[in-house]
């Protein structure tokens, strides 16, 4: 059972969309909710709207958010003390009638949805506090909201203070000495009945750990780099089924995300277990329960909540979001983070599971949506997080997400952000290889590159799709200069480019230089805006050679590769970069130039007349 | 009249606040809103909610978001058309009416707050598509969503696509050459009527400059520099009142808020017009009108919709919001950032008004609300959109404040995010030094500054504590080296650090090596996350030479000057850094890093003690 107070007016804003949370409860197996709307009529200077529409029609909003409301109302405290405790007791009986009704049924059949109770409690804003200030009433309007006595050297203001703190009748609450009084100390709860040593509210008590598949059950078979396609989150899919699968019996594991499970190809959970689903269910509907494990709801609000309680109440999940769209919650996980930071700080906090994002239909691929639907920015927005709190992963292929995918799952008190498409793709590397690049989280792929310890240029990335531009990169390099010495550098852990001293998972300094060297050109293809490669490594010694290509907000309904075309993020733009950069080069860069402006031109015609990219481009595949 | 669609189940996302808007609407005056639910069912893979909760209950929501609803449902076309185009005419004089009965009322009087019809309009998903594919239903359910046959090479696919086309009668649409029937198209609205030309979807065609007030009328005196003390935002404030007045009669101008006009010191509107309310109105209500031009809701989606759709429709206007709670529009921002670069590309697309953010109750204030309401991070949010579309502004003082508020409210197509406090704090430069001070965007004070053209080290600052900070690390450092030579580099408009190359607004490298020196040590004290400072100089030829302080998510509930002590933005530290950056002062380092941690443990001991800042901080004035 949780209780939700929320003040007058919050309810119709950005947590409006918790109302219908109520919706989802199965009376049978979950915990119940009681909201309280504290209805006190105020907030910082005005009227709350709720408080002024008339109580059949704020009772009409509340049956339509799926309650059934209670009013509880009066300014005698002592009245309406007596008036809340008997409300309660309706209201308590009444949900353990709901779930009793629920739990008495025949095995399998499904409880129908409830109208579950809620109170609107209706007292004066700043109740029991100065009647009056300066000749202005202040209980029961909206100046309680600030400091209601704010100076005690204005005349009468000393006194009005002393009146008002004398009618908490501190005469009965301490003895002669000033000591609060035993006897009513005793009065609080002792134990895990304090509100802060309750299990329930430090969850990290309740935690316990996942049982996780075995990775090389899930794994791509990669006999070499190129070599086979896949989906990389279908293949996460998988693994999740089978997380989902190992902890049922716990039932502690949910996805959540907004309508998107299938849309971002994890619909492979729904061979062990369904979306949650209370309302109405017609003949065509699939995958629907009255236990499921999956919450989706149109509202990444409502995921965020769900998910933020779920996961400080001791449980695991992981939030799988279009990445454009995850943006809906950055507020709230500015709140989640300082959570985090704050709790690693006080010592009897347990730890509690990671709050993960999935984020995919990213904004490479975003094929017919357009331009709306592409924004990489979620990754700065946790990049000004507390360092200890927040890890960004971008895997460049299936088994590299499925290793960090279980990785997050593992870990404690952290905001873990994965990027990765859905789109299929070229996979790189096999789980060995996987599971050794994502341990240091950035490395030399030595099977693509031929510097022999001395590039002429290195090519950097970090996403799946610059890590594909920037292979197909280096094979127009080697087509274009036959002795050109080219290393590719991938990272998977874009904190890894930060310095050891800002967080901690940081390359060294000499293992930065030792991938990027000191001296020679980094093309550097990113999955987001460029200018984070630049704020993470402006302190890296190579750092003036260091050319970062990214989103820089060109899009439109196009095909994918016009869609890298359009950022400057394209094989041919990275590989003129690369002949650009390198001085030995020089005298090549004017053929170079006319070469690229030419293929350019060829793509845009290409995509004009036939509505998809060049054959060269959509059947390249890395030869070695 | 404005129409609103939407889906089965936005409603409960994002957006809900925004059913709440029609509770601000004045029948005898404003234009009307008729929101139109499209109940179709289904959305990506799910039903949704409200098509599965019942009638009952989701008339009873309509009514409590305040509308009342009228029901079209059906599957036959014709029928659904007639009943919908019924309903129509019966709403639209529902409409009609409620208006005529409040613009026949006496003048003066406020009519009471109708009930505003809506339509609920259920057809089914996929509505006349193909029945069913593959043996599966599509129409009218979650299928329909998709491309409904996805593969035509598949048996019986290319049928099934012919018989859905056919259903279009096509040949009674075109002629036998294939030209569309002139008769039929002549059907199409012309001129104004078209979608797109008509004014009020290209609401610059609508565009009337504002009348501004002269900024004088609104100078703080200041004689010399830090000789008087004033709260930025309450100046403005008075500007925005007379903004207000000037405009009434035109009525292009408003002001938008979550609940925090007031709250951030621009109350002097209200002498010119209150809140709007159409809700009840009890004796002790202050400022509330139901021809109110300042919109109050705590919901920052609704404020920034509403702006938004006033914006787009031709008017004026500047939203104030907690610095921190602005993110919750973050998504939101983004679109309107994308529709800006759009249409800044679409020739017949007229300018309209910028979105300008007041963005103050800043990080560096938050001395009650503490941890939660600390958050710089909109800055970095908006500084990743298109340049032409985005400027950052950090006035150190109230005249430029008001500099800066005049520009933003004459400038077009630009997202405008000015961040200045609220509180007391000392006044920098005089109206004509502000006007010049602004006109560069970034200057050298010379009235702070005695480096003669060679400084040992260029103090730089961006914001207003940050000013006051650097300005008192300077009187420290002339105390500690009297012969030290310093120079002052103040920044108001942030985009001038980045490369002329990347931002209109950009300095040119010689302009900048002028401020900032090509080899000097730079200690600059910014208003946010300090990375930002990297990403927008790193390519400037003196960067490696610049230390960012800034905020590090430092932050708990405690004095004005413990917030910049616990993020190293302190004055202390600010000297301490330039000593340890001057080559020539190195042999004092050790006796100045002493210094300073007894100063600030001083500090720290007299907060815990006196729960205020240490005297000589809070009593600190520049003498000049």
């Amino acid at each position: 059972m949780a209780c939700i107070v929320g003040d007058g007016e919050a309810e119709t804003g950005a947590l409006a969309a918790s109302w219908h949370a109520n919706k989802f409860l199965n009376p049978a197996r979950d915990g119940a909710v009681l909201p309280i709307l504290h209805l006190n009529g105020f907030k910082i200077a005005n009227p709350t709207v709720l408080a002024r529409i008339g109580r059949d029609e704020l009772a009409d909003l509340m049956r339509g958010y799926g309650h059934e409301p209670y009013f509880v109302e009066g300014d005698d405290p002592a009245r309406v003390h007596q008036s809340l405790a008997g409300t309660l007791d309706v209201v308590l009986a009444r949900i353990r009638q709901i779930q009793d009704d629920a739990r008495a049924l025949p095995a399998g059949q499904a409880p129908a949805r409830p109208r579950w109770p809620m109170i609107v409690f209706c007292t004066p804003k700043g109740w029991t506090g100065p009647k009056v200030v300066d000749g202005l009433p202040v209980e029961g309007t909206w100046r309680a909201h600030q400091v209601p006595i704010a100076d005690v050297g204005k005349p009468g203001h000393l006194k009005l203070l002393e009146d008002w703190l004398a009618s908490y009748r501190p005469g009965e609450l301490f003895d002669a000495q000033g000591r609060f009084r035993t006897d009513l100390a005793a009065l609080a709860p002792s134990g895990a009945r304090r509100m802060g040593a309750n299990p329930h509210a430090n969850g990290g008590e309740l935690l316990q750990p996942l049982r996780l598949p075995r990775l090389g059950e899930h794994a791509v078979m990669v006999h070499r780099p190129g070599g086979v396609q896949a989906e990389a989150t279908r293949v996460l899919g998988g693994f999740l089924r089978d997380v989902m699968r190992l902890n049922l019996a716990s039932a502690n594991f949910r996805l959540f995300g907004p309508d998107e499970t299938a849309s971002n190809r994890l619909e492979a959970v729904y061979e062990v277990s369904g979306k949650q689903w209370m309302a109405e269910v017609l003949a065509n509907d699939t995958e629907l329960s009255s236990d499921g494990r999956v919450m989706e709801v149109l509202s990444e609000h409502l995921c965020q909540g769900w998910l933020e309680g779920y996961l400080l109440t001791g449980r695991h999940g992981l939030f799988s979001c279009y990445e454009a769209f995850v943006h809906i919650v950055d507020s709230m996980v500015n709140q989640h983070a300082k959570w985090l930071a704050v709790c690693g700080r006080i010592p009897w906090r347990r730890p509690v599971a990671s709050l993960n994002y999935l984020l995919t239909s990213h904004v490479w691929r975003q094929d017919h949506n357009g331009f709306s639907h592409q924004d990489p920015g979620f990754i700065d927005h946790v990049a000004n997080k507390k360092p200890e709190v927040i890890r960004v992963y971008l895997p460049p292929d299936a088994n590299c997400l499925l290793v960090i995918g279980e990785r997050c799952l593992r870990s404690r008190n952290r905001i873990n952000v994965i990027v990765a498409g859905k789109q299929p793709q070229s996979q790189w590397l096999d789980m060995d290889a996987a599971i050794l690049h994502c341990k240091t989280g950035v490395g030399i792929w030595s099977w693509a590159s031929n510097d022999e310890g001395s590039p002429d240029v290195v090519m950097a990335c970090a996403g799946d799709v610059p890590t594909l531009e920037t292979l197909a990169a280096v094979t127009l390099l080697r087509e274009y200069v036959p002795d050109i010495r080219v290393r590719v550098v991938n990272v998977v852990d874009l904190m890894a480019l930060q310095p050891h001293t800002e967080h901690s998972h940081g390359l060294e300094d000499p293992e930065f230089d030792a991938l990027f060297t000191v001296d020679r050109p980094v093309i550097f293809a990113y999955h987001g805006y460029p200018a984070m490669i630049h704020k993470l490594t402006y302190r890296r010694r190579n750092h003036g050679n260091i050319h970062a290509r990214g989103y820089k907000e060109e899009g439109t309904t196009t095909t994918p590769f016009d869609m890298v075309v359009l950022n400057n993020l394209d094989r041919y733009q990275l590989a003129l970069d690369a002949i650009r950069r390198i001085p030995r080069l020089a005298d090549q860069v004017p053929a170079a130039t006319a070469r690229y402006q030419a293929t350019i031109e060829r793509h845009r015609q290409h995509v004009i007349e036939h509505g998809e990219d060049l054959p060269e481009v959509r059947d390249w595949r890395w030869e070695g």
